[in-house]
């Protein structure tokens, strides 16, 4: 029996209310206070949220999915909180970040303590699920700290190829949105052509996703994006819309673009100003959106291709095209 | 058929040589590098040798503990990088630390996929054993970041109850011994009772382990230890000795201790002297190895009682023994 599909809203309510009633204050009561701090901030739970609506595209019982959902959000927190350490960020979700408010030790520690948490979760399932289960939560957390040096690498090149940029956020970012389809998928028995096709729905969802964060860095309204704006532009990061710039640049704008968003830029209120007025001449803002856009496209032609009644799908298509018109 | 027993040194050949033929040296080769100069540091390799012994106790075909054997010493690997950054550690196995080789990011980045491979490797096996060992790997984890947590905040206190730091040892490092015994019994085909037994073998080791590592600090050679012997008391750390020594001091010594052992005492090379002088005049040297002695011989008594003939079980006594005994 396949009756009940959940709405995104319903499905979030379902899953904070899981994931608060987690016991998570354990002893040594200073390594928990940050894991919780995280929990409670006000993450948009997309990884899970996908994990759970993947399952019930094929099984009316969520519930099977709940620790894997659990998991990937622990997973998906532990990577936030090393890696703002790496790029030394001040906020997330509008808040201090876990080496801001304590320091770099216990989010070193905390960021450890949630990946093996996360695993506790991960491997609560059917045995004969285990295996696949594991392997594909295992292969994407690789895959994410693969993708955070490649990231790093970016930093000390002064061009990025593009092809290497879709890599590393293909790493860092969309294999989890993949691994999260994926496992909700196999945990709701869909076939193997299925998982297959919901894992490449996530796949690109993810790469809209990162190439939208790229975007609301330099676009995004500051207190509804809950980091603040131009931050990349600060730290002379090498971005979608830095890379597709130089690509589109004529040889006097790009030489001025390289200029004005070198290292040493004395000004920052200008560096962030000049980048924008270049990024703005080039258009690319809206070509940006055109290759979100593609990727939506391309995930929803996937999830057309599963082998499951339209309206069980609505709710991630719907979800889908939220991701391209979101602020935050 | 069960007839083949392996010695220490064998199963350090067949476990080097398995561990050295992995194929770490995968893209990004600047993740890699750190995990590819950890595994070839000159470790004792003691947990995936305790595995491999643990199984061969009850079966010939130690090969079945290989995967848990590299997971283990992955893991321990993983918890040293990042326990080396928090602890500001210039050395382990007398070569730079992989922060100070590289830097904290790089380290932190190396140690998350150090712990993702470990897991890569526990989850091969067979099937119905894939839940307890997992469980049992994961646990340690767990436990493994509770104690280091531990650990960091009694460098807050001034003192420390010595029930708490036996607590925090036994989190850090010695559940890690006895899940590696318990993981190679239960791959070897052991009873519950077995499996049980040789996890509290373990676990007393690696107390007696952990409690030598304090005495080795103090009292070893440094060139033999390949750590700068002198530097929990450089730190201030509460070790086993100085808790011992606060304990058995009369109010004078115990307040001349305090005094000498303070966080900003000038003078290093002093500090080290005075406290050494001390623990000398208050015979902290034998205390300590007689608690240790303790710790081998209920380890030995676990291990007399399982239901293996004698012959079996002499390799694991012999490095039990070879534990007091050694020099680094």
């Amino acid at each position: 029996m396949n009756n009940i599909t959940y709405s995104f809203e319903t499905l979030y309510k379902i899953f904070m209310d899981e994931l608060l009633q987690q016991k998570f204050s354990k002893s040594p009561k200073e390594l928990y206070e940050p894991i919780i701090y995280t929990i409670n901030q006000s993450g948009k739970r997309l990884r899970p949220i996908f994990t759970l609506m993947s399952c019930n595209l094929f099984c009316d019982d969520i519930n099977k999915a709940m620790p894997q959902a659990l998991a990937v959000e622990l997973l998906h927190n532990f990577t936030l909180i090393h890696d703002d350490i790496m790029d030394d960020a001040p906020l997330r979700h509008g808040q201090k970040t876990v080496h801001t408010k304590w320091n770099k030790n216990l989010a070193i520690l905390a960021g450890d303590t949630m990946y093996a948490l996360a695993y506790r979760f991960a491997m609560q399932c059917e045995l004969k699920k285990l295996p696949v289960i594991l392997k594909t939560f295992n292969d994407t957390a690789l895959e994410a700290c693969e993708g955070q040096q490649m990231d790093i690498n970016f930093e000390n090149k002064s061009l990025v190829d593009k092809t290497d940029y879709m890599l590393m956020i293909k790493y860092k970012t969309a294999v989890l949105f993949g691994a999260s389809m994926r496992i909700g998928a196999i945990l709701g028995d869909a076939n193997e052509k299925d998982i297959d096709l919901l894992t490449e729905f996530g796949n690109n969802i993810g790469m809209a996703f990162q190439l939208k964060d790229d975007l609301l860095d330099v676009y995004g309204e500051q207190q509804k994006f809950g980091k603040q704006t131009g931050l990349d532009i600060l730290e002379s990061k090498k971005t979608f819309l830095y890379i597709s710039a130089l690509e589109r640049a004529d040889k006097t704008t790009k030489e001025k673009l390289m200029f004005v968003y070198r290292k040493n830029n004395p000004n920052p209120e200008e560096k962030v100003k000049d980048t924008k007025a270049i990024f703005d001449s080039l258009d690319i803002e809206s070509y940006t959106e055109q290759i979100i856009s593609d990727y939506v496209n391309k995930s929803l032609q996937k999830l057309d291709l599963v082998n499951v009644n339209k309206e069980r799908k609505a709710g991630l298509e719907d979800l889908a095209n939220r991701l391209i018109y979101r602020s935050k």
